[in-house]
């Protein structure tokens, strides 16, 4: 009686592991021989406003942890909103539909200044351990709630924790979204493929070394520690633009509120934003204005 | 006979998740145009003593841990109080009952040189795991302990590794501390809300960004180590001062003595305090009188 | 009925650490006196072409661990392939079975481009926790997946994640290939013996330090994060060949194409191959040249 | 039947955490005016071989661990007696019995060269979980056979991992051992007091920050990496060594040999002898005569 799924992955046999390579797959390269207005390199910023439901998720027990989100709202989100402002920067933000459901006046502020939101899930929850019809209902109510919040319907969506699934893909194609910014296959927007077949999806594709999280967070009874110098991660972001602007891709990076949002770390993106705008032909844009244009374009 | 605990967070009807966020909540923002006798900046120190106790609290077997208590009270608070009194800084300490015991000439000797003793747990124990009668009686017996020894009711607190609870602030109530110095909301001083409710509390909010143990502690069995350079540690507070500084606010800061204590470390305390100096306008001050000063003039 | 393998190891009689100690153990050392044509130091980088293995062998379920799969092969592969080009470098790629079936064109170009190819397991599972007769037909099927592919018999293997056994010695002699790559005994090359039998098999030993992946790996649901600057990981690199080349040995390197073909990490490698050749008398070799040189020479 | 042992930590009885914390005190600090031939500051150097024993300890599994004997006997401590030799530093390594028995001839080149061996346990056991009079009858064991082997019978000891107990303390008053050097109470040599007693020996403390495996270990399915610069631990090294140096008191340093012993670390202590040598006033000695002189004359 021994199932595919009880053998070791060693034992699995060939069109086994295929079909699960083949599964979630990288069509064609969307890459733009130039951006929008000629520009030589796009950049795409985001912050995931997670705020309280990263402690949720795991149970809610922790009321220091809870706090991020009062500090994401509190300091956070107004730091990093009157510094898009002053420099005229439109960036993404990704919202889990609590936070939105708690928060919803900083959802409206950072539609009416002229970011996009897109979906990040109900509670931040790790939706690959959820059951297909529990996921589905969680992203679609999360679609309505926050087109009910801001007035507009997200057009793109970041899982949580970038965790994936074929599930997942299902539910998004169902969706209809432009885009998903979730996945790491490539540097340039691409084509997704669910079992071989085109989704109509673009990924803009996201890193952990894209991401201050990667290496800011820390956990208290776990290692997880601060254990980079903020020059160091300033350095690593500044390459990794360095690099798109010289090959005339995209530079995308992950933030959040309650991670870039103090005073030892916000430099990083200031100096960042410094080091850009010294270069000439930047389109500054949104993750739906890139993945729409890289789809047309590329 | 699914019971609201036993389902999934994601799983949870709104009014469960608003219950645990509304909970402990930052109300008013306490913050002065300006500090005390027209001062631009309020530096803060504090330093936990927590000696044997961190050990003590997971079992007490570890000699070699418990060693710390001896290095902080042999070497390490001798060191910071003859830098303290060299530098004219009143600070504030947080001490367990047990180390107040343990050591109780160190306690008479930070009181009479003008410091500032907070409650800081019985045993160090982790408070969100006990139950409600017991956390009481500990936090209790903890101030009695503290006054007993050195002649000063203690009228602020820090949970021993900022862990919280309901319970917790609920006890504070009841203790009727001026301040609280354990949670992250804010980077301002900040109305305690219990389930919405006004505690009277002050909270004079702490980050692990600005906390020695969260880089440098480590533990043989597991993999915390001191991974970042004593110099990126240096730099980050110093940052954080320039950001407090820059907008008029507080540098607050919590070290330890078997953490800060060490000759390859203990100058990171020193340049910081060098630099500082180089400032117009430092109103250096225990916790108690910044959170009584934004309390009233905030 | 005590039997010695439930006896803890400070209980063991002498003879049976003593045996685990002699049963892998480094015989002669080859050091030639110089190397090819008179050249003072060999260079033998390698990449490791894990690709989707390491999620697959863990059990397939992370669709953005198995992303990086569709990254080495869209990005990572082609930006080495082109640097080792325009350098001239021959070097040498491991690559599991399963990547090899998966990306047979990628493989094709390796050796076209005049680069060595080596054993890596089949699905870079964990040997050492595998039955004798299924290591042996795992290993055995992938030495024919690659000749097959390739058309080129591997020489040579490195076992994935540097995990040994007895075991696996005794499949590579029965294999007879040339050399290993996954041991660390020393910084030259040498003789394995087992149980003190001569294999006939050198030993070019790796170490973590030059290996990419011990510094930039991170696991989402771990504490593995990148905490080390890029520029710290080049001056360790470029000391390891400052060191060979003040001693006249080897500067061994491993990397990984999902690892080090970022923009923000590939630098180290360009900056460091400008270093080295910035010396007199380099020779770049494949570690199969490297490892027949040195038993023939040595 | 509630017993003491069951009680959680924060309900034990007072009398509990004294006797915990008495146990192994710190008594009088042994601290002389000025050291050997007036000089200003004790360096006292120590390697811990601990070969294989680290992964024999842990059930001898892994050969790629195993490899860190080998490494340790064919290159590591060749380099760090030639480089000892060269700059005629007396140092102390503390070696486990089975390494001893392992590489006997490495053990009398050590005497032989002027250096100390001490105790370091049967086969790097935590001795903390065993029963007392196996870790006794160890204990012995491996002090009888260091003095067989080298002709020198041990004056101190090391505790591996530095795990220490209050048996430990009992086995190594009966020994009659001069010196412990695994604790971390002080910078200045202490009397140690076992239950408030003098044992007789003398703590020449240790620390974490003075220890290269801190550092620079790895673990390939764990999360321990080395993720701190060389350089930046050279800096902390440094800056102990200036602190001792300008207190007049003791620098000691620990170091592995399959740690130190590599081409991008080893620079490490080659600087840092070289600062140390830049200052007047140095007595390099080994751990037993600087306890020795601390004993007498502090």
């Amino acid at each position: 009686m021994s199932r595919k799924t009880e053998l070791q992955p060693w034992q699995w046999p060939d069109d086994h592991w295929k079909k699960l390579i083949n599964r979630v797959w990288g069509g064609t390269t969307y890459r733009p021989k130039q951006w929008k207005n000629g520009a030589r390199c796009a950049v795409a910023l985001s912050f995931d406003s997670d705020h309280e439901t990263n402690e949720l998720r795991d149970g809610g027990t922790s009321y220091g942890r809870m706090q991020w989100g009062q500090y994401a709202n509190r300091v956070g989100i107004p730091k990093v909103l009157t510094f898009l402002e002053k420099e005229a920067i439109p960036a993404t933000f990704y919202v889990p539909a609590v936070v939105a459901l708690t928060y919803p006046d900083e959802q409206r502020r950072v539609i009416k200044e002229g970011h996009e939101i897109g979906i990040h899930g109900w509670i931040h929850e790790v939706n690959s351990t959820l059951p297909y019809e529990h996921e589905r209902d969680l992203m679609l109510r999360a679609a309505d709630a926050l087109e009910k919040i801001t007035g507009v319907r997200p057009v793109g969506l970041r899982t949580p924790s970038w965790d994936f699934s074929r599930d997942r893909l299902l539910i998004e194609k169902e969706l209809g979204v432009l885009y998903d910014s979730s996945l790491m296959g490539d540097v340039d927007c691409y084509q997704l493929l669910l079992d071989g077949e085109d989704t109509g999806i673009v990924e803009l594709p996201v890193e952990w070394i894209r991401d201050d999280a990667a290496y800011l967070l820390m956990q208290r009874f776990g290692s997880l520690r601060p254990y980079i110098a903020p020059a160091d991660i300033f350095d690593i972001f500044r390459r990794e633009f360095d690099g798109a602007y010289a090959e005339g891709g995209i530079f995308q990076l992950t933030m959040h509120p309650h991670v870039i949002g103090y005073r030892s770390r916000f430099w990083i993106l200031e100096e960042l934003v410094n080091h850009i705008k010294a270069h000439e032909g930047i389109w500054f844009a949104t993750h739906a204005d890139v993945a729409a244009y890289a789809k047309q374009f590329g």
